[in-house]
């Protein structure tokens, strides 16, 4: 499948299901080969002899990186507390800390109290996005001003939470082309931030490396499932999808130019999904699994006829199939979707510790994440397999400008 | 630091420090761009459109993959138990079902009963490299075929083994440019051994990826240290000291082609590291951490000068650092290493998880390998942090010829 084909924008004034939609414009970005808008420049501002993409991203800029960057294939997600009896002055100082290091480390330079900045100086397209959660604006005494979505997620029925993974204070969003990137830029932000914060969790994820080499490859997650086909555009008339302030709505104090991020552990149970066969997992899923049509199309690309049927009457896309019940029902229930797989080391007894990292962008998670979850969670096929056993709701803040901290507009 | 000058080979008659050695030949192979005499063929069979090295590796052959290869970026070393009451018939049935799932793993087809044949299909230069352990010996019925160094090592002062990661009958050592790949291999594997082996553990690593679009960048561990400089040089003269059979002696019966691995998991604490400055971890090592250099040298294959002297008349490598500890001291103490990153999710209260999987190749671990580690557990900078967690000594099988099975010279 060719870049130009993945990245087509798909228009169609067509959603079955009783359901009263029209325009929905999607486009592949976070699981293609780069948004649109950034990937043209890619090629001139590629470094190294052979490298096919950028080496470094930007720092500074109305938006933090990370958020409509094609997604690197290796991320940490580090969860982290504010210290007992944290002012807004800590985090402000928290926030100059991190801005000088990130920028240094993101231009593949170590901080200044860098002792391993040989670990630092590969560039590899590293961004470091930071997020706050409702402790954040307790300490600073900003209460008044946290936007009313910048709380826990409703419970869904399918939650098993476990204790390692609470909401936090903070999150570092850490993604670049090389895990050792990853590991250095966290363990420095983490010890840079001591004691103006202290590290919860980590969570670590990756995707398909050798997209880079093999551009348009899907995003697949270790159930094999082609994931995150139909995703909002970005750079242009859907940017109120994802940026606060864009698309007419005024942004909550401090954040226009920002975001939200919902992040939620999804273990996938990989001994039950091998019992399977691959029509069952495909009804399931609702898309073929070789090529991410949907059951009643030809390639990714293709609209779903909810309305087709087989033989016997019964509909070729189940109602309960997941991208079924994913499926935005009006055109605001949209996200832009980063997931990541983990596969990490079993614990006694087990034979796999398996499942996904979701990771997804919206100005407004109540509003457009929200109804899609709990479709999700009444009824979804896949809901056999797959168990979110951790959830978290950040503010991704705004882009720095020249000669500006992290937060300045939220902290002023 | 360009390809040639790192694969040149150093010959040289002088080793100081009172020890008669003499023409030790040394060549950058496991952590340089390839071993001499596989690079040169790689552009040739390279595949994929901008892919810079082949995608596939051969399985058949006289030697299994994974050992002389350029060690990718992604690994997983999985230990696993024959089940109680295995037979000589029980192991020749596993190495059958793995003989064709890796055959065609490697060839970036599924198993045949592989559900996710997606997850399989990137070519990725999969190696999967089977080796077997006293307990394997014991089963089929060969405890007079076992070669003498196929047992524990002896224990260290050093060593602070966890009961994680004891001593398996089998290991899988699994590698390859996508984390992708090697999870989905993994999985199929262990899966496919059901009930003929069980998983006891899983121990994954890293190396940095971008070497493949940036030829000639050393093997840098957490430290940030430079990391297998010397080694033998492969496919010539000093076959013998990896292959057995090579080099005029004998090779244990069922073993020729194959070789021994020695694993052992070095937890490296890197909040003490951290409080150590740069002078200090030069001197720890003995290396330049920028170069690799030695402290008396300017690039990384230099030879040291141990006899030098700093303006006090104190040695400028110390005796103790890491390096003066490691090197040879009699042409056959040398092994090729094939060392990976851990960096695994910290446990409660813990900063971090990190450290180094490493991982030799030789054809005799108790004359090659022993004293050199020997030397480290008695004296060596770098033991105030690290902490050697686990312990493996495995034969690798030699590789499987046309139409036949691992193991088959072994078994037969």
């Amino acid at each position: 499948m060719d870049r130009v084909e993945r990245r087509a924008v798909l228009r169609t004034g067509l959603l079955a299901g009783g359901v009263g939609v029209a325009a929905v414009a999607a486009t592949r970005a976070a699981s293609g080969p780069g948004p649109a808008g950034q990937d043209a420049a890619s090629p001139a501002s590629g470094q190294g002899s052979r490298a096919a993409r950028p080496a470094t991203l930007p720092f500074r800029g109305p938006h933090q990186a990370g958020v409509v960057d094609e997604p690197q294939p290796f991320a940490a997600f580090v969860g982290l507390d504010l210290p007992k009896g944290a002012t807004r002055q800590t985090c402000r100082r928290l926030l100059r800390v991190w801005t000088d290091d990130i920028e240094r480390l993101m231009a593949a330079r170590g901080p200044l109290t860098d002792l391993e900045p040989e670990l630092a100086a590969v560039p590899s397209r590293l961004s470091v996005t930071v997020a706050v959660g409702p402790g954040f604006y307790a300490a600073a005494g900003l209460e008044a001003d946290r936007p009313s979505w910048l709380a826990p997620l409703p419970p869904f029925e399918v939650d098993r939470f476990e204790p390692h993974w609470p909401q936090t204070d903070l999150l570092l969003q850490i993604r670049a082309d090389s895990p050792v990137a990853v590991a250095h830029a966290q363990r420095r932000l983490v010890v840079g931030a001591q004691p103006l914060a202290v590290q919860r969790w980590v969570q670590r994820g990756f995707r398909e490396p050798l997209t880079a080499v093999r551009p348009g490859m899907p995003f697949r997650n270790l159930f094999g499932q082609v994931d995150g086909t139909v995703q909002p555009a970005t750079g242009g008339a859907e940017d109120g999808l994802i940026w606060l302030g864009s698309g007419g709505l005024p942004a909550p104090q401090g954040l226009a130019g920002g975001t939200s991020l919902v992040i939620r552990r999804i273990a996938m149970n990989l001994d039950t999904w091998d019992e399977v066969d691959r029509a069952g997992r495909e009804h399931a899923i609702g898309r073929r699994i070789a090529t991410g049509a949907p059951l009643t199309g030809r390639v990714e690309s293709d609209v779903p006829d909810l309305a087709a049927t087989d033989a016997l009457g019964f509909p070729v896309i189940d109602p309960v199939s997941h991208m079924r019940r994913a499926m935005p029902l009006a055109p605001h229930e949209r996200i832009l979707r980063a997931p990541y797989s983990y596969d990490d080391a079993p614990g006694p007894g087990e034979r796999s510790n398996s499942g996904l990292v979701f990771v997804s962008f919206q100005a407004d998670p109540v509003r457009q994440f929200v109804p899609i979850q709990q479709r999700l969670a009444e009824a979804d096929l896949l809901n056999i397999w797959t168990t979110p056993v951790s959830s978290g709701v950040y503010a991704v803040l705004p882009g720095a400008g020249a000669g500006e901290d992290l937060g300045a507009a939220l902290l002023a």
